[in-house]
């Protein structure tokens, strides 16, 4: 079997989680598998890098921000491969150069292309266990870029695409994918599987667990993803293509208080008003999520949206800028609390279900914006952790 | 016009010293000439990545150790090409993989074989300045290896061989070739400039300004090398084949403090005994230096030879372990004074007149090793700074 385990900056800060990785993986190897190990920088050094650069120019070029970046994952792999040296099982470091991981251009968000996986297994033939660099490619300039946020997750799934790999486990400081947030609900429960679809859900809606960009690449070529804790043993989440599983209505809650309401009031009510609205926010690469729009009046229209908390002041600059209205009004202290589940395609009225919940606990509702498997509403944040409980009472999901 | 500069650890420790060093090499930008630029890793941060091995593994294997070695250079050039940036000059920074540096495959004591400088060119065609990491390269199996002791001088000197520049600055916190050590003796006068040859006799022997393989290739590639202070705009010395240059008898007086005698007395007097013992140090990698063998009593021989400090207790070690003698002395408080002077190879009693310096000054000569442009001599280290003085008065070098 050939088994990639990604572990996150956490996992490798110092010698005692250093060593802990080094002999989880070797566990694994000492049952006659192959294994391949995708580290990030080891805690918070990846800021330090940010830190460091800044200092010497606030605004660096993203090409040597990049080149920075690196040099954390590959002081990890190194560090991982000298700790299994000591252990007694030989083991390799190897960084985007070596494995060739091939991105496209773009410096601090790229995507990856194709790997040549060529190396890797030639070392797997060797038995040897490999420990690749997460977060890093290389363009066809033959420059360092990195996948942006998350990006260790995805450099292991496609590694385990690429390599045909019987599983792909992403180590984290949770057990697996939750119900909800059992720091906010009490009564969460950890689920054994979720299918990608609601896994995706998950991700966007900043159930933090794992990065999209990663869901939607195993998703694509069917690997099969565990997330499970680094600091023991339990079994975790399997997320697949959901087949003979039982289905659940709804798998779990999740919210995300990182979420801004920007209200246009008064817009000119004619053809490619909104058009232009949220094309010159793409065009600045601001992220809208949430969108509603409604006739206001006098022959006008008003429309809302809601985008990060970073992103709702440059927001409202732009559409002063280029647009005519009446008002704008920015609303920070507002979240996004969201039910998502596979389940929900063909059964009527979870949505209904849901606001009755909040309802009944007397929150106000602001937004709402519904997908095939999920329902997002968005509240005020006050009231994120009353909500999230009664939806996952109502929905009975910690039984 | 194409110049290197090579800046050691030193001078890009913080943050003021890279803009030192970044406004040094516009300045040459700005002439209109074409500036590639090599760098050491920041300060001690060498010193760091070695701790932070040891603290995982003691005996960290040497490939794993230069894969975390490479991180320095790789900080330092990105950091460099950022604040170019800022200084509002096109700079891109390249590590090994990107140069193409192809080395011999031994790991922390590889040699440079070829460099590609496509990418370099190119670069320099778009006026940009080029960075690149010192020290480091990439073996047959794409592995980083890095160059050993004073490797980024080598990297400097090689791409500028393999650019055709004209010249390599090698830049230090002294302002070039001294006649002797300033520290030590007073009236150490610097030199306008030295030969290659000369330059490397004083590099073998510890006058610190450059690594003796650097010279090698610049002598074997007829690279101008120029030795300067990067702290201030003095002219510093010419490192190059002396041909109308005025020859002066001896150039400059070295000392090395870290030499350890070992003689071994007693030996059988057969043939092979010498060859046995140094052959079985070779394969120990002790680099043996000044060498005497004399006959005995009772149809012995004895045998004395010089290595480093560190490597004084394990040939004592190696030699118990394989060959028969009557006994083994060790002394580690001894020192290597040396004349250097190209022109001594057409100029009589030079050495005798070094030794009459000494003998002035009742110094006890230990062992002697002649070049055709050196005349070395062991002494008790704690005469080093009288000898320096004595001799460099002698042969008037601060005039």
């Amino acid at each position: 079997m050939l088994v990639v385990k990604k572990f996150g900056g956490t996992s490798v800060a110092n010698k005692e989680r250093i060593y802990n990785v080094a002999n989880r993986c070797i566990e694994e190897y000492k049952k006659g598998n192959d294994v391949v190990v995708v580290l990030s920088a080891m805690g918070k050094y990846t800021d330090e890098l940010i830190d460091m650069a800044k200092d010497i120019n606030e605004n660096p070029p993203k090409r040597e921000m990049d080149m920075l970046y690196t040099i954390g994952e590959q002081m990890s792999v190194a560090l991982m491969a000298m700790a299994m040296n000591k252990l007694g099982v030989p083991a390799i470091s190897l960084n985007a150069f070596q494995v060739a991981m091939h991105t496209t251009s773009v410096y601090g968000n790229a995507r990856l292309k194709r790997i040549d996986v060529d190396r890797v297994k030639n070392e797997l033939e060797q038995r040897k266990i490999v420990i690749i660099t997460g977060f890093q490619g290389v363009n066809k300039y033959d420059d360092y870029t990195t996948l942006g946020r998350g990006g260790s997750d995805t450099t292991a799934v496609a590694l385990a695409a690429a390599l045909h790999a019987d599983k792909c486990e992403i180590y984290t400081d949770v057990d697996g994918v939750y119900t909800a947030d059992p720091r906010k609900v009490k009564t969460a429960r950890k689920l054994d599987t979720v299918t990608y679809d609601e896994m995706l859900e998950l991700a966007t809606l900043g159930a933090g667990v794992l990065h999209n960009r990663s869901v939607e690449l195993a998703k694509k070529f069917g690997v099969q993803l565990v997330v499970r804790s680094s600091l023991n043993n339990n079994e975790g989440t399997v997320v697949k293509e959901d087949t003979k599983m039982e289905k659940m209505i709804v798998s779990g809650v999740a919210a995300d208080p990182d979420a801004a309401r920007v209200a246009v009031v008064g817009l000119k009510d004619e053809p490619g008003v909104a058009f232009k609205l949220f094309n010159a926010l793409a065009k600045k690469n601001i992220n809208v999520d949430m969108i509603l729009q409604s006739v206001g009046r006098h022959g006008t229209k008003d429309i809302s949206f809601t985008c990060s908390d970073e992103d709702a002041d440059e927001a409202e600059k732009i559409i002063g800028e280029i647009m005519q209205f009446e008002s704008i009004d920015v609303n920070k202290d507002v979240a996004k609390v969201s039910i998502v589940g596979a389940g929900m395609q063909t059964n009527a009225g979870v949505a209904a279900k849901m606001f009755e919940a909040l309802y009944d606990e007397n929150i106000n509702i602001r937004m709402i914006s519904t997908s095939e498997i999920r329902v997002t509403v968005l509240i005020d944040v006050k009231n994120v952790e009353r909500a999230m409980n009664a939806v996952h009472d109502k929905f009975e999901l910690g039984e």
